[in-house]
């Protein structure tokens, strides 16, 4: 049977590696609905390619003959609950979809999420929302989809500890003096993944691995003092799942989105991928060291914040993306994105999620401190 | 609900560790039966404690006030599908315990098997017959149970391929020259576990992990070519399962027996264990190396073996039993071991396993051909 797909975010780089997996599967997987942001030549070819029913588009001036196009992010809603959709793929960045989500959820729309502030800052609102529509949130990111693999080999109740792998990025073994004076250029080189530069940044400062544990917490149900973080430079053990007797599962594999993506769409079966083979002969050895969090406080910094609960995460990524933005452009160090962000967070009263309305109020102010802020930390 | 358990070859290594997790779990389990061989005072002991309600023993003075008692074999069968037990663990080695193995599936016991014997020479009938019968075969040893654990992330139908980790025991290292003039006491120190002599040498040889290879394809219905061997020193990761889709499942402990055997007893459901937490910072690093089949040809042989089918895995097994034993006695050398073996296969007839008939008379033939030509090994 064919799985019909709305995709949000098509043209980012989670959204053009779903779509390669949708077309080595035609017999299995149709688009029938993409949203994107401003990338109108990528958007056009797409759309062009797949002949979806709907189109959602921040590009006020595109138009698809005989295609219903909407605006985004008004449209997202649209398509994560078009009828002829059985799976909504959320690929987008940032807040915008997040009502989608709900909205698909509500619809029992099967969902893989790939945006991580959806979970992160509104996972009190999304996950009893899914449990009650007994619908699954199946993750994208590799850790998550690592984690979620091998919970198969439970049962859920028996889980005892998760842990995430993390690279250590490209500052692993940067002595803590030099870690001021690195470069945006510099912190843009992923050793393992070739991702966007905000979440390549993200993985310099270990933020992403903060938002990442975060998400385990909401997305498994099991509180953040039983999830660990090891850095793993080779990035081959995705994460790990502890169960009670003593067991641990692990999924493995190279580095590749389109493992994570495809079994989010295939789940619970799996289908034939031209994935690069695991030979862990030639690897030689996989490692492991513990995380400096002297060095990394942003794994800190998001421990705190997700423990704390309420707004307190959402405060944390909206101030990162923030810092991150100022890293890019030259106004604060790389060491100034945790400073910031601990800051911000020390002034934050924490509210309780009870809609969408407390995320975007504590979400804008967090943005508006961080921007005034933000000279402080040059 | 208790279950209520026949333990076949109590006093022997995993017999012992058996029990230790029954102990553990008082309010889980029942011994209703004990099966041993020559061990008199631990069965005692055993017999004290559990007060089953039948004892199975080679030792005809054994006798236990009010408790019905029986010789072995022929008692085994008894034990297997006696009415009151669920599940039968077999811990037994050698071919005492088939008869019992395939009465016990008949009767829709659950099973348990640690036996290699049984799998190995006789999967053939067992396998078919566990299927016809719905009875989950679980295994018991660590290779095949991290194998098990990893296939419920499945679907089996998506199983590609599956790697057996080898320890490459204490010869490992040894360059070919050494390998002719090392003793039995060198052969019995294994790196990572502590098991009878039997299997050390074994696992010194990679016999072993040849048996392995020929049960891993009847257990998992997995063509033998489908299944790498490499050699992991470490011996963290017990086994990978590799899917279509290009994840690969893995399991990871310390070296404990007891996990494997306390999943068997449990499955589905996982019950709390003491054994020691897994912690990869402080291991540091899990290695991985190509088996060199020139200097453990057991290998080899065990996947021509195991290939050509038939009374072959029978014959390369009741081999290296003599061998081993030869090599115990001083008889022939470590080297000797794979060459009497192949020697032996060379030389047999192989015919299709139609009953345990077939199967014994190869044993028998194999056993007889190997004393007789141990000499020539010297």
């Amino acid at each position: 049977m064919v799985t019909r797909i709305a995709l949000l975010g098509s043209t980012g780089s989670v959204g053009r590696q779903t779509l390669d997996v949708i077309e080595q599967h035609p017999d299995d997987f149709r688009i029938v609905a993409l949203a994107a942001g401003h990338n109108r030549d990528e958007l056009a070819r797409q759309v062009h390619r797949h002949r979806p029913s709907l189109v959602v588009t921040k590009d006020p001036a595109s138009s698809f003959a005989g295609i219903e196009t909407l605006p985004s992010p008004e449209g997202l809603i649209a398509a994560a609950t078009h009828p002829d959709v059985d799976l909504v793929v959320f690929a987008t960045s940032g807040h915008d979809a997040i009502s989608a989500t709900i909205e698909a959820i509500r619809h029992k729309k099967k969902i893989a999420i790939a945006n991580k502030e959806a979970i992160v800052c509104a996972g009190d609102i999304i996950m009893p929302l899914a449990r009650s529509n007994d619908v699954v949130i199946r993750p994208i990111d590799s850790e998550h989809s690592a984690i979620w693999q091998s919970l198969a080999s439970g049962p859920a109740k028996s889980l005892k500890r998760i842990t995430l792998t993390a690279s250590g990025g490209p500052f692993r073994g940067t002595p803590a003096r030099e870690l001021a004076s690195v470069t945006y250029q510099q912190a843009l080189k992923h050793p393992n993944w070739n991702m966007g530069s905000k979440i390549t940044i993200d993985s310099a400062t270990l933020v992403n691995k903060g938002l990442e544990l975060i998400e385990a917490h909401h997305l498994f149900a099991i509180p953040q003092r039983q999830i660990d973080v090891v850095v793993h430079p080779e990035q081959i053990i995705h994460s790990l799942v502890e169960f009670n007797d003593g067991n641990t599962i692990a999924q493995l594999s190279v580095p590749d989105m389109r493992l994570p993506i495809q079994y989010a769409l295939t789940y619970p079966n799996r289908l034939p991928g031209d994935a690069r083979q695991l030979d862990l002969v030639s690897i030689g050895s996989l490692s492991f060291e513990q995380v400096d969090v002297d060095r990394f406080p942003s794994l800190r910094l998001a421990r705190e914040a997700g423990e704390a609960g309420g707004t307190y995460p959402t405060v944390f990524s909206a101030v990162d993306e923030i810092a991150v933005e100022a890293f890019a452009r030259g106004r604060i160090r790389f060491t100034g994105i945790p400073r910031l962000i601990e800051t911000i967070l020390s002034r934050h009263s924490s509210e309780p999620v009870t809609g969408l309305d407390v995320v975007k109020s504590a979400d804008e102010w967090a943005r508006r401190e961080a921007s005034r802020l933000v000279s402080e930390f040059a």
